[in-house]
């Protein structure tokens, strides 16, 4: 959505919070928050709350029946509640939006890189992603939670002889960086969001590989240099949540 | 659904959580559970957990414009991973299903009974009722966690200066009550509730009168004695929840 | 939606049609309307005309083959032209509304509260209740006059040697009651439904015990005492509904 | 869908009812069916039973406003009840199936074809054509019963003070012919009407003119004599039809 | 929707483009438009352009399994873009609108009008009939592009060894035909169909018998004599693109 | 989707259409495919066929009224006869699938990113993107072809005077890279793409900047160093599509 020249970049602004640029919002990872799911956890980022449940269940979609293997997938949605504004309700409007589907369908293929449908055997294991309270970042966050949630789940088969082998081929973390007055920062609340020039979402595994680059220039197209920086940016960050993951799973 | 002749009732079984027939599970209104809303309530009934949240906005619906008089509506929904098996989204099925629907509309009619249009203005609040996990009650928690989520929202108006008078004419909350082997108990857990040959929800003002009496004999019909009963218990505990909500409120 | 302190209540004024509190409109139930059903009755009440339609087919929904019970279920529908106003219609608009699915569910539950489904065997049985001309109390006529199209579709049933036993457990009668202007009425016209301070809705089996209570302050919530009043009247009119339903059914 | 070659025509069958080939069943027009709308009539081909109920409102759709002219359009629909076996209602499938629109399409073309806009001035009448029971023919049936209520709310309009003139230009019937064992037929039922080779709905004015002429080779295409016959046979229907409305009108 | 004294007809003016009234527009019929379907036609009528695609595929539609016999259907649409001013697409609105659905069932039934299903075997073929541009006419080029890309269909299964015998009995195409005017003419352009007084659309297969005949008096009520020129002139037009059929066919 | 140990990366494969890695397949840009539509483009990418409309029409959607500013927005769709096997219509299906979501998203921003909102005026562009044939980058086809029924559509708008200044800002193009059996390679056809083990769209301006990444691991994750070859490789046919474009626009 480019079309003013851009001003030269001003004095870029300390962030509202004080954290340094390359430094995430303070994370937690709270497992177990609900008594049915075989894995559930609720996952902070500053403001931003998501509750990340995964359900198991025997049997695989049809087309994959007979194969053997498992499946993962995800639904991701927000509480009318959750954003600044009260948002209405897909199930009210009958239909859900573009904006859902894609980051459903984002957090299903992130967690699907570390799964090793034949450990997994025909079972499926479902992600609810419901955004609780939105302060920018939900889907990242969503990726990031949804993991832990998705290793108490096969923890959970596990223990009741349900697997063929070790599902878990790694584990798979996710967070927002972007470009602000010029400047590269990471994990971005609502308010940097809105105002980013570009915005990036980088979903990596464990050992430092890429699942997902997704970056959109939202209002001048950026280049080489700056893209370079943003993924220098968001490997960062990315390791940092493994760290906390791995606590959290008390690893 | 009562067709074979009922048994001699059994010796009635006491309550899985040791609870006395008369007794409610144990009740948290937890305020101010969301940064952005006008009011929000989580609300728990033992496991029974509803997040409510009280929206504000200038305006009234198209029908009610220009009467002077504002409006309150309610959205019940539960999360997928809400319940004991997980179930399927409204938005992905594209309809909202026939208990959702009367779960909404019987919310709303019970906080309308202690609003004052008038004094309310030009006004709309909207109370989300998000079941984040179900184990019975759901629908009388959600009408309790909500009016005081209404409170505060009403506070909230009030202090902006947006109100023409007080709009709460008083106060509302809401009970399930039901027969177990016979004997009546009060706010069944989900355990209880499937088991239930009548089930009963009923809501009440602070002052001890009905707005709602909704009773349905699950099984066998019941007799004029067992509804007096029913009704008895129902405003047993709607007084008791009055008593919780006004501390909760501060008052 | 009660706000404003009730006045006195005014002088009661007598009914429009020159009943007594506590009468029926003309009741009748014409058998045998429709040439294929296996049940059919058009039934009004004063000038409220409800076509009700049972059709039986083999076999019952997926979730209970091969238990070797039977089902029922009904769908309750206005025509557009019903109304006073033409009201849009639900297949145009591709969504059911609240109240729509609300009733349906009422008049299903009210009617399986008198099934045997063992008697009934693995058949299905839809009542189709199809408001031709709306006065009031639809759903209560709905529910009178189904009972009877359900009654001529089991002995449909029972003549083509399709059942296990007697289905029929009893019968079941519905009628609404409310208050207007402070006085406890029977059987409510739209004109006195929209003006009532209280309406209840109350279906009773034919041995006089309740299958159903639902009474909703519309405007100020009730005491007991008047809770009490609505529930003798209310009985009375179901009692005296069983007794034209037996007419019509020829015992 | 003809595709064996054509045995030789067998010797015709006489009708199921006895009547003779261009003879129209038994047809009943009942004026005022309903208490509330401008116009209604219950029409009657043998056993078809149609509910045409026309509602007129000020204003027209949008795209006609200010135009100074009226608008008439029509909704067919069928109860689940009025086929041989139930049908699902096209509210709870969500949508509404082909055959519907086209018919609704076509009755109200064909209404339009007698109405002068002008003279109806800024108001639409709707007319609703609801199948209470359906034995073949239910679309012409439609037509030639909502002419008559069409009347009738132009009647309750004019004696309101709110047309510009006479709308109605002149009459409008329709019929159904067919082609059975080779023998042109006039007025299907529904038993003739599957086993029909060749099935035509013809809509006529008053006055001998065609509105509408859909014909369709069910079985063998036809060549044009035979198209010629039908013509013939459905002009003798319609001037039938128009005598019977003629009487139904008073005039 | 005639109304006002029809005006003598004036002189009538030639058309636009030069035409004789008997004369089809310049007819393209390119095959193998698309390298996957089994059969494949770009029709062109003038500037009207239809893509038919025919899909060849095992199996019946549920209703028809175990019978021996194959089933033919289509759909037809127009891109958003294909009109002169933009049309919302249908996708987006939910829902198919009336005129869709009764142009996809005319085209499945005047195709299946020339197959023995016996010898097609229980495969299904569907016409994909999408309007790339549309200047009047698209139905009937629909029609007769669609059977050359069915004839396609059939000798590509043919050659795969997976038919019984020959599925085609026949060929078929479709015109449309108009008054004026007063003057009946042949395959209208977008310009002359909007103006047209009557509109009748004519299928007919290549050895002269009508598949179906659909007239539509869009202003004034037509008599026979007028019914009577326009089949002539619509059997004219059907024989020519008859020979185009063939040619294009190789025949 | 990555679970399997990679086996050692066999020797690679040429290219089955013997393309060295970093080169197009043919391109081709017809312009004024259509004769209504402001701009029109049939873009070819070897045998990938999409159809891009650009229609113009005055004023912009509700929230952006009275800004002065435009808006351009875009829809992709696919016939369902362009797949290799026939594929469902969502307005058949009644919704539209997340990945139709996604990529109409992707085409709006990609071409927003070079508007001048201003320059545009209150005026709105609409792209439909209608993909004719598909294998496979039918996305970026779609971007790199509606690019230039967008300049098409600002130069009709200009020669109409109904511009307030120049909208484009610059040129967009798109393409995708994947990485197969190890080797990144541009410009995958279906038969390449399904075997990627990575896939990456990448959309960028005539003048060498990003507007979009898009990278997804469908298998194996990917580290940096095939990161940045694969974005090279992007921008180098992003470059080779930047002439085309120009050339096909005469400049």
């Amino acid at each position: 959505m480019a079309h003013t020249p851009s001003a030269p970049p001003s004095e870029p602004q300390p962030r509202v919070d004080g954290r340094a640029d390359d430094e995430l919002r303070p994370i937690t990872l709270t497992r177990g928050w609900l008594d049915h799911a075989a894995g559930s956890v609720l996952v902070e980022f500053g403001r931003t709350r998501v509750l990340c449940a995964a359900s198991a269940s025997e049997g695989v979609p049809r087309w994959r029946k007979g194969s053997g293997l498992g499946w993962v997938t995800a639904e991701y949605a927000m509480l009318p509640s959750s954003t600044h504004t009260r948002s209405d309700r897909e199930s009210v409007k009958g239909r859900i939006g573009g904006r859902t589907h894609e980051i459903s369908r984002l957090i299903g293929r992130s967690l699907r890189a570390v799964i090793d449908y034949k450990a997994l055997g025909e079972n499926t294991i479902t992600l609810d992603c419901d955004v609780l309270q939105a302060d920018g970042g939900t889907r990242t966050a969503a990726i990031t939670g949804a993991y832990v949630a998705l290793a108490d789940a096969c923890g959970w088969l596990g223990s009741r002889g349900a697997l063929k082998g070790t599902p878990l081929t790694g584990s798979v973390a996710a967070v927002s960086v972007g470009i602000i007055d010029g400047v590269p920062r990471l994990d971005l609340p609502y308010e940097e969001d809105v105002r980013a020039e570009t915005d990036m979402n980088i979903v990596m595994t464990g050992d430092g590989r890429f699942v997902e680059v997704q970056g959109t220039a939202e209002a001048d197209p950026f280049d080489r240099a700056m893209l370079d920086s943003l993924l220098d940016l968001g490997a960062k960050g990315c390791a940092d949540l493994t760290v906390i993951q791995r606590e959290a799973l008390g690893g």
